[in-house]
C-alpha cells in the first residue's frame, strides 16, 4: 500500500512487507528514472527503470550507490566484496560448495532445519559433508551449541543459518569460527534487523525479499582473498564470485529494478536511523509478541528463549487440551484473516502461526496482533 | 516514460523500452497489486506486487497465467514445459550442458559470435564439446549454412543463438536438426518478434529484457521428456530443469514482479494482434532502415542479406572514405544522442552503430531515425 494505515496487516514471510516510502519511489522509477541512482530531486532520465541499460551511467548510479550503502547501513566491512546475484539463496546454496570447496577437505554444517537442510544437500551432492550440529531432535525450537572446534577443524568452511524463518529461531549473535576456517552465513530472513558483526563470516548471502526489497536479487559479500581460492574442482565461469566480482554485479544483465528497490530500502534504513534504531525498535516489536505468548494459557512459543527471533515469531495452541487445538487453531485462523492480519499460517515443519515482523513491519500492526491474541484468548 | 511521445527514442540493446501502458499498469501495481493476475478492472489486494508471498492466490494467478500466454501468446506447445527462471540467459549457458549433456557423447555448438562463444565456453569447461559452424571468418555478418548432419550427428544437443544482438544477424526461420539430435535455442533478443517454429527446438531459453520485460527474469521452454534424461554426472538440485518444472517456476522464491511485468507483456502482445501483427510492424520497421543504409554513400549494414535481424540493426561508415570514418562516427553519435536518439553506439566488436528496434519500438521512432540518416548524410 502506497499510503496510510495499510488494509491489511501483511505478516508475510517473504516476499515481504516493505516501507510504504520505497513503494513510492519505485512506481515513481518504473514510471521515470532520475538521476544520481534514483535521488529524491533530481532529474528524469527520460526512461523507466524497465528500461534503461544496465550499462548505463544512470544504472551504475544505481549499482554502484546499493553497494556503497550495503558497506554503510549494513555494516559490512571493506575486507569483502558486495555482490549483488539472481536465484536467490538457493542459487547460493550450490555456489558456496562450488566456490569454497578445497580438494580433500569436508565442509562443515549446522543443521538447523529445511533451509539449511537444503543448504546440507546441495554440498552432499558436490563432495563431502558432515552435519557437525544439529536441532533436529527438538523440531528446530532452538540455535544447537556452537559445534566444539574439532569438529570442523580442517573444513573447507563452516556454514550456518543465522535466521531460521521456519521455525523462528536466530543466532544471539554471528559466532566466530576458530582455526581459521572461513564462517559462512545464510542471513537471508534477518539482514540488517539489527547491528550485527557480519565481519566474522567470511561469505554472507541474504535473498532480498525479507528485509531487504523484493525477490529475485540476493545479497552476498565475500571475503575478498576467498575470490582466489582454487577450489576443488571445475566451476562454471557463471557461477564464480570472481566472476561478478570482477565486472561488480555487471557480468550479465543483473535485476536493475530490483537492484534500485534495494537502494531505496537502504535508502530509509539510514532515514530510520540505521540499525541501532531500527534494532531497537524490532526488539520492543518482538519482546511484546513473545511477552502476549509467554503469558497465554493456550499458545505457545515455538521457539525456546536464548533462540527466537526477532524476524519470525512461531507460536502453536500447545497449551490448550490437545482433543481443542485443532478447532481453536482453525478459528484464530479465520477469525484473523477476517480482521486484516494476513500471512499468519505457520509452514507444515511446525504447524500453528508464524509472524514475519521484519524492519518494515509496523509496531501499530504489533500492538494490533497483541490485542488480538489477548482477546481471542478471552473469549475462549 | 509513462505516456505520449517519449522525449528520448530509446535504442538500447537491452534492458530495453517497453510499451506505455505496460509501465502504466506495473506502476499501479507496484502501489497495489490487483485480484486475477492483476486484471484491469480487479479489485486490489491491499498489497503492492513487491510484497505479495510467491505462495499466495494473487500471485499464482500471476504465473500461472503468465504460462499460458507463453503457450497462446508466443506458440510454445504444450508438449513443452513453460519455466521462468533467474539468472539471464548466462545461467542457460550452464544449465544447458549441465542437464543436457549425456555420457560419451559431445554437445554440437553453432558459433554466430560473443553470445554463442560464452554458451561454447561454459559446455567447454563441462565436457566435450565440438563447433560445427562459424562465421567468425567475416565477423559475424551472417548465419553460417546449416550444419551437416553428419557433424551432430550423435551430440547430446546442437546449440543455436538465433538473433545475434551485437551482430544483427538472425536465422530467418528456426532450423530442423536431423536425426533426433534435440536443438537448442538462444532466442533471447528475438523472442515474440514474429511467429517462429519454437516447436523445432527442444529447448528454448531467453532473457526477458529485450522484447519480453524486465531484467531479472529467463522464460525457458523445454520438451517434457528431455526432463525424465539422465544426465553425464551429477546436477545440483537448483540447475535441474526438473526441480523447476515439478513446481513450476516455485522451487524458491521467483522474480515476482519480473513475472507480473512479462505477463502484462505477453497481454499487450496479444492485444496488439499478436505475433502475426507485431512481425509485420517489424518487418516495415526493419525493412525502411535497411533500405536507407543500403542506398547510403556513407554508411554500410555490417549483417549480410539473408541473415539480417528485424531487431538489431547493425552498421558502420565502411562507405566512407577510410580517413575519414571516426570523425564521421563521432559527428553522427554526437548529433544524434543531441536529438534525443539514444543508446546508438554500437558494441565493440563491430563498431559503428546499432539500432535495437525492439517490438515496443515505434514506428515513428524508425522513421525519424531514418529522416536523421537522410538529412545526416546530405549535409556531409
Ligand atoms: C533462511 C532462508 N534461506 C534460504 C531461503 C531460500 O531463499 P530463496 O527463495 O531466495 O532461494 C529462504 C526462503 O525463505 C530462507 O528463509
Ligand atoms: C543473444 C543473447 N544471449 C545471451 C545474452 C546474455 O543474457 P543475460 O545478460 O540475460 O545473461 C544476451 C545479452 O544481451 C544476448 O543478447
Ligand atoms: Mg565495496
Ligand atoms: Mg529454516
Ligand atoms: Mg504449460
Ligand atoms: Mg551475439
Amino acid at each position: 500500500m502506497s499510503s496510510g494505515k495499510p488494509k491489511l496487516w501483511n505478516f508475510s514471510a517473504g516476499p515481504a512487507i516493505l516501507p510504504p516510502v520505497v513503494l513510492e519511489r519505485a512506481a515513481e522509477a518504473v514510471h521515470e528514472l532520475r538521476q544520481d541512482g534514483h535521488a529524491k530531486d533530481a532529474a528524469g532520465v527520460g526512461m523507466s527503470i524497465l528500461e534503461i541499460s544496465h550499462r548505463s551511467a544512470p544504472y551504475e548510479a544505481i549499482t554502484f550507490g546499493a553497494e556503497k550503502l550495503v558497506h554503510e547501513v549494513l555494516g559490512v566491512p571493506e575486507t569483502h566484496q558486495v555482490l549483488f546475484l539472481q536465484g536467490g539463496a538457493s542459487l547460493q546454496f550450490v555456489m558456496v560448495p562450488l566456490n569454497l570447496r578445497e580438494a580433500d577437505k569436508f565442509a562443515a554444517y549446522v543443521d538447523t532445519g529445511v533451509w539449511s537442510g537444503r543448504a546440507i544437500a546441495e554440498s552432499e551432492g558436490l563432495g563431502p559433508t558432515r552435519v557437525v550440529a544439529s536441532s533436529k531432535a527438538t523440531n528446530y525450537d532452538r540455535i544447537p551449541e556452537f559445534p566444539a572446534a574439532d569438529t570442523y577443524a580442517g573444513a573447507s568452511y563452516l556454514h550456518i543459518t543465522t535466521n531460521n524463518t521456519i521455525y523462528g529461531t536466530e543466532y544471539p549473535e554471528i559466532p566466530e569460527a576458530q582455526g581459521g576456517v572461513p564462517l559462512v552465513i545464510d542471513f537471508s530472513s534477518h539482514a540488517g534487523a539489527r547491528p550485527m558483526a557480519l565481519e566474522r563470516a567470511a561469505l554472507g548471502y541474504a535473498g532480498a525479499q525479507k528485509n531487504l526489497g523484493p525477490s529475485g536479487v540476493t545479497l552476498v559479500y565475500v571475503r575478498k582473498d576467498l575470490l582466489a581460492k582454487k577450489p576443488a574442482a571445475h566451476v562454471p565461469v557463471y557461477l564464480r564470485y570472481g566472476t561478478h566480482a570482477k565486472e561488480p554485479s555487471l557480468y550479465n544483465t543483473p535485476n536493475t529494478f530490483g537492484v534500485l528497490v534495494l537502494k531505496l530500502v537502504l535508502e530509509w534504513m539510514r532515514d530510520e536511523g540505521g540499525l541501532a534504531a531500527i534494532g531497537a525498535r524490532n526488539e520492543r516489536k518482538a519482546r511484546r509478541l513473545y511477552d502476549v505468548l509467554d503469558h497465554s494459557k493456550v499458545f505457545q512459543p515455538h521457539a525456546q528463549p536464548g533462540s527466537r527471533s526477532h524476524m519470525n515469531v512461531t507460536w502453536t495452541c500447545g497449551r490448550a487440551p490437545e482433543a481443542q487445538r485443532e478447532a481453536i487453531a482453525k478459528k484464530f485462523l479465520a477469525e484473523a484473516q477476517a480482521l486484516g492480519f494476513d500471512g499468519l499460517k505457520g509452514h507444515r515443519s511446525v504447524g500453528g502461526f508464524r509472524a514475519s515482523i521484519y524492519n518494515a513491519f509496523p509496531e501499530a500492526g504489533v500492538v494490533a496482533l497483541c490485542e488480538f491474541i489477548t482477546e481471542f484468548e478471552r473469549r475462549l
